[in-house]
């Protein structure tokens, strides 16, 4: 039954991804006992629990040696999974090593686990993504040299407005996988930290348990910092300033990160869609045998990874925004808030890591058609350069006679499907102002590119 | 691996419970299975495919011959799992039956399938879910009932503001409740229909198999309401007007079912957890041994059931509204909205599931205290009836003076520590206006309760 | 100052609509002092106020007597409008009618006048919604009707699927609307109530007036009754069961319904911005002079109305989950949650009803271009009907070989730019199976349209 | 009717506060028009445009010149409100200076003037919340300190778990308002850039105008850099890497520093609801006279200051995953993504702004009552210290002896109403193991305070 409950079938946009195996069950169970071996460790190394004793806990604390169902229906009863994981690991402890089974989760609180658990989880689930956004950027940057001048059409509200080239296209998507991997990056160097408080946040019982153990710590002060940078030491995350179960910093941070991350992986999944359709054709997501079939339709190739990052794009902001709202966890722990996070947060975690790891793979193996950027550039009749036409004209005719006279031109194009420069070349007033040679240069959509050669190398060395 | 995806281990409100079973991947996975079985039965119905043929798919399409997580990997190549379950299932027939294999998934498509197994899902987590409401509803029923009169204070903005009584307090959330299982139950009751609409929505593949099948359907018409009748006769879903493939009426109408469930019954937990705090201790959840314990403190027994409640409460509104924003739904079959609906689909269903089952055990055991709550309402030394003391006095003095005398008087009341009433008593402007005795029946809260008694009874009859 | 603070700059889709002026801060204080007037009237009707009192108060009732902004303003220093405008409207009464002022709110709350006010604001906007929603839906059965017969390629991930007809599409959009204009329908007709429950939700304060005013109420359920009734009756709102301070079932319903409304006009926007896409060319926006220019390309006619209804869809869904998030408002009122809805809820309506007004525009005039359609129904050479040919062949090749066949030929004729009958006469495997004048007609897309001509016949009739 | 649209009525936590000045319409009008100015001189700088002109384009762009209603409504025909502010300004320039005229809005597009225009609307306003942050953060470090022994209840899902001081309550609320202040500080200080991109992104109207005005700029990377950097300059604000039209990284930066802000501040109100409360009593909002008053109850003073930031903090992360989904923007100009962020950019920078602004009042005025903390610590007999017994015996007995024993005490201790060192005392298990002496230190709240000053001490220096 438990093997059922979600194999990924809900969301291919991660199934069978390193960010899902990352942050599966077995994974946050394993990091929450890593957080307990670790913070045995720490009590060890500042003097106030056996050595012996946080080395048989380590020892202990496998994932494989516990059955993460029997904790998941456990926690009903308390509302997390950590007072059960206490139990089950001290009878695994006691069972190796009598005696250091006292020691197991000595003077914590769930909460202290638990966070710090999540943040190891979120640690290697973000490592994993910044990889990949690291190889998506890298991806875009060559697509983005490679056509630096492929001329093809800017379309703004849908339509073709005027000309750009698909290597200012790629450089923006690659600056925007770069400001998603920088924000990843920020989180993963520092942003992630213990989480040390004890049941109310003084840290009381970590203290307490240190005296009756005799450590010589007549200040509390310096036992806390001893003992909170000792936590750190043995997680490698980072020291927060205090404890932080109802300061949730850190949990709004990689919800902004994540939302950041699927956002901007969402962004170029749009943009190969458009660039996609049947009537575009522009761009084709990487052929590979099998991919992108239809049960139905024999001849589609359908764009099925820009889907599935959408797929996730979609969704992250919500669950992010709900994650959020749990900042307002009331009172040293909340009832309710802190529990509502969790999945959330995994769901981020998976989902903008998702759609990374397939992102990669779009953007390694994307097919552009500079032919076929081409030919949809002649579709307008050289309407996509009027932008240009007018500015020549306007420092003749004024710009608000140039303009209306090149709507007028337009939309008679349009009706007639005749070339803009045919229409304009026979516009009587425009008869001594330009020639239709001109005209005819005026009316080359592949000349009016503006910077954006320029922008592609700035964008591309920035 | 597999196994651990999700046990339920960050998401106790539904670990363990009936929802959840009804909606993991391989109760989705059978879902899909008969859907894919009742449309060769309906198909047969219908004379445009073999009665056996239709036996030996229905024989095969049973979720425990196929591997989920195999399906699950292969959605990636295609977007969707039902290209590959179509692939798996065709095979598992082909060994019963060769013959039969060509008639499975006959002129249909991935979403008719995903669809309708969706469908099939969601009518089977809402009548758990709508079981759990009416339980949920009785047992409040009887708590407004044996309540009607036990008075305790009304709080607003955090405050104690007039008299109320629990029963009425209980009495709103039992129509509350009763709100949510009515929309519930308009869904279950013909809300949920199958999905039917061939590659675009046109049933142009089911028609022309039909055609060439031999079937006497010369009117298209025709055959689609034969057709539609009888896979919904299969079913037991709904006959919708139109294909849905983008039309999403009904994942829009799931989404407003779930987000109003989740409210009210996060409604109920955060009054229960108001009333439990320790400085209020108006009730308690139901005892049982070993529940609400704390990993640190021994004395603690911990609200869990309204935490868990709450936990969901505080998820399901977001995720719905990613739900129902997959409205924009392109063309005749998006690229991604489609794909994005799915886990939260479930999400939304099993939260908003394991909050209902969670209520009826919150409900059923609900601990009051009406000694406590009496003992609260004298917290104030009367300040809770000073509106009553205005109206008493707002004939004699004119509305405004007489606010301002008790306001003034309970200012002084609350930093003196005095009663309302020997504040009032010594009042020189209320000398000639009321006499100790009426002020003493005045200042009674447990008089001062309005209609509560009879709007109890309206709302456990209405 | 205070004119600018929101002239409709930043949302355009709803500047100038009736939406927006039904729901400005003059039309809720108009519905506040409504809300007043009619309680009067109501408990004068009961007996418990002088008619002469609820006369004046009502003449006072104006809300151009007013200044909003103070009114606005000294909000901050109770946390809503009601106290501060009950304290200018007593003093209004007070300035023409002294003795009806000790009657102004008499024994009311601040809720119960800004929630039924709040109702009266939102039966004002839902009603022109209606109204429009219905127009829309005329105008879309209209376009279905006139084009049952029109053909066009339908799209799914973004690629030319199977024919459907422009029809067919157009009933779709048609039955979205009315599915949003039943269930607007539903709340216009009975969902909205009056609230009125006094300080804590037990009335006790409007009981205890009547007392003192000798009005012959023994039974506080009679009393609760008559009033409730007299309330309903002045307003024209519904009668609720119990008080709904903290159970928000209006407000959840409006989000519903006002989600459902954005988004099945938002389904209808992305549509049209598909089709309208300069490679598409399928329709155009009604063509009105100098709507859709852009500040920099004379050519260009936007979309522009899509894209504002695009625009409230994106929005809408959020706001109306933060709005239903508001469900959980503790005790007997909220200290936050019932302060959070105010804006949303406008904000809600004013966009779908931007949304709604817009609609209407863009569907009584849409440009539909049958010729193009057809046009574009070319572009894959016959690819589009793959479907139907692997239908013929499969009987005679099997499903498996067809489909393998058609996908291989479906390849070649993109690669090579042949049209797919003349790969497929080329084929060897289908030689003795098909004749060319066979294939010929099965490659004809505009006669592969199944049963989009009865779909339109009965969603139009439904 | 315009004046009406919007004063703050239904928004009570911005109502009047600078911020809400700082992005209302004539803000935003004006920022647009400081956009279009600096762009004419910038233009002039890089040499491309007469100085004279730059001038008198900066002279005529005062928002006080221009009806911002007539603009809004102009608004609906382009989808946005800048082609009718070019109009509008283009005459009031030809009005002063006729052959200025020519050069407004040169080489322009809607977007560039529209988001830069934003750009400066968000610095304004962030200031403005950054400075209220500043006084927040600094009255809670005093607060902090001054409060760096009071020792009072730490309480965990609602029920008191072991003591804590104020001060570490207060360190951890100073925190959070300083990491919001980071973020927010970070945005300001370089986060926030012009928009400059022209038609679609490649700047080539501004090219051609420079061209055509002679400008020696046959390197397009050269002009770029130097108008870029001009308009940077005359702004204020920073130069983007690319122009980011559809690359909205400051607009989902915005969102996620305003979640965290109103986050921030929504947990401090949040705790001060909770110590507000009747029965708890510990802290009280800021006494001014009139304030916190109830329509009907004269002895209420409601906390309301912590309403208002909860009603910002309640309604913020929804608007602000809208704002962030917009980055779903396709093409090159999205038709509606873009078009959807306005509204909701204001509403999030004006909710956290009113927010922020509150909070300056409630922190800097907070009642604190270290004698009714105390009184409350007593309420449970020394069950709050539970977990230091536990501790205690836990070398002597076992930690699950001990836990064990503690338990069953404290439910004993809670049944009878005796004190918890009573029940101890009285528990033969303990006789040999623990002075009564000893036991009555231990069971006093006040001395297990763990780390709590020592974290107080850190936070407020770090």
């Amino acid at each position: 039954m438990t093997t059922h409950i979600d194999s990924g079938l809900l969301s291919p946009v991660r199934a069978g991804t390193p960010v899902e195996a990352a942050v599966q069950d077995g994974a946050w169970l394993q990091a929450m006992l890593d957080a307990e071996a670790a913070l045995a460790r720490a009590q060890a190394r500042v003097g106030t629990l056996p050595g012996p004793a946080a080395e048989a806990i380590t020892r202990a604390a496998r994932a494989e040696r516990f059955d993460v169902r029997e904790i998941a229906l456990a926690a009903r009863e308390t509302a997390n999974p950590v007072v059960g994981l206490v139990a089950v690991l001290t009878r695994a402890v006691a069972a190796d090593e009598p005696a250091a089974a006292e020691y197991v989760h000595r003077g914590s609180t769930s909460q202290d686990i638990f966070d710090t658990g999540a943040m190891l989880v979120a640690r290697r689930a973000l490592r994993i993504i910044r990889a990949d956004l690291v190889r998506t950027a890298a991806a875009l940057a060559e697509l983005a040299v490679r056509h630096r001048d492929t001329v093809m059409a800017g379309r703004t509200l849908g339509l073709q407005a005027v000309p750009t080239t698909f290597g200012l296209k790629a450089a923006g998507w690659h600056r925007l996988v770069l400001d998603a991997e920088r924000r990843i990056g920020h989180l993963v160097d520092g942003g992630l930290p213990v989480s040390l408080g004890g049941a109310a946040g003084t840290l009381a019982g970590y203290l307490e348990y240190a005296r009756l153990d005799g450590a010589e710590t007549a200040d509390p002060g310096e036992h806390l910092d001893r003992l909170v940078a000792a936590f750190a030491a043995e997680t490698g995350l980072a020291r927060p300033v205090l404890p932080w179960h109802t300061l949730r910093t850190p949990m709004a941070d990689l919800a902004a990160a994540l939302t950041f991350t699927s956002g901007a992986l969402g962004k170029i999944a749009v943009d190969v869609q458009s660039l996609t359709r049947t009537e575009v054709a522009e761009v084709a997501e990487p052929f590979v045998a099998g991919r992108g079939g239809s049960s139905a339709m024999p001849h589609k190739r359908n764009p099925v990874l820009a889907t599935l990052i959408r797929s996730a794009a979609l969704q992250v902001p919500a669950l992010a925004s709900a994650l959020s709202q749990c900042m307002l966890s009331e009172d040293e722990r909340s009832s309710g808030a802190w529990h509502a996070e969790w999945q959330l947060l995994r769901e981020c975690l998976r989902l903008a890591g998702g759609a990374a790891h397939t992102a990669v793979d779009l953007t390694e193996g994307l097919e552009v058609r500079p032919e076929q950027m081409l030919a949809n550039l002649e579709l307008t009749g050289s309407q996509i350069v009027s932008e240009r036409i007018v500015a020549t004209l306007a420092p003749k005719l004024g710009k608000v006679v140039a303009k209306r006279l090149l709507g007028e031109a337009s939309a008679l194009a349009r009706q007639t499907g005749r070339p803009l420069a045919d229409v304009l070349a026979a516009t009587p007033e425009l008869a001594d102002l330009i020639t239709e040679k001109e005209l005819g240069a005026l009316c080359d959509p592949t000349t009016y590119t503006g910077t954006a050669g320029a922008l592609v190398d700035r964008a591309v060395d920035a």
